[in-house]
């Protein structure tokens, strides 16, 4: 019954969010036994104006 | 004191939305005697794209 | 494939965790068709000495 | 290791995006430590259609 | 600059939470060109009697 | 409105947990305008066995 949130700073592709969609799951079920039809997988793309680190925002770093 | 966050994949109508959160608000007041203004709502309406389930994408199902 | 998630402040009994749960999937169902196998609620009961409001903590109010 | 996540109705500019960012860094590294380095700061804007109190939608609300 | 959240029902052995923080910080790495030391991995093990699915706590389930 | 969620790894005391508090709740009262007594702010503190970084548990590293 796994519930996976995942945030990254800026875009992927679609193609990006299949493979780590598919990599988790199948990760969950061998590590875990966690059957895939109950793992979700939830991506968020984060602008880079709205993620901080080090105390600046992603968008003020060179 | 609750904080309750809903994250939904697709879109909902702002009618839906007022009825989620009027709705989880009144059954933690009953359930728990929690004080309606206390009660924060944030729901998340995600992209079919960005919503795994079972290994694939939501978009990528029939 | 509605996820939710309650945080309160304070312990809930195992009934009124019950009722919270099947409480928000009959909603999610009612108002926005979503069906109640794919409903995950997950709730978190935050101690008082971890939920701040109005700069203080509740476990520091009267 | 700090991350944080906040949540708020409506825009921020981005100057005070960059202003909380620094502000809960420098609030981290001083009262337990922290490196400024390892503190993630994600920013989430939500519309007010989205955010519920008291049982109603803000945007509902005067 | 990716932070990962995995919530799972019930308990997971250290041995299992590494194997899940490396394929996680791994499989991001090889599908989306992200370095390794800006991944966080935040695994949080819930109880059976906080989770619900199908409107009923997985403590209830058979 | 805001709802502020910290995670660190290992433990807080109760003092820093109050200086955090306080100081989040001021941060955006002065920042971006946001009265104290709407501000939520919910600490978590995640074992060392459970958090990840750069492919490894944090218990695991030197």
């Amino acid at each position: 019954m796994p519930y996976v949130n995942v945030k990254v700073a800026g875009k992927l592709s679609k193609k990006q969010k299949e493979e780590i969609v598919e990599g988790i799951t199948k990760l969950l079920e061998k590590v875990a036994n966690k059957p895939p039809q109950a793992t979700y997988v939830v991506i968020e793309e984060i602008d880079r104006d709205n993620w901080g680190k080090g105390g600046k925002l992603l968008s003020e770093k060179k």
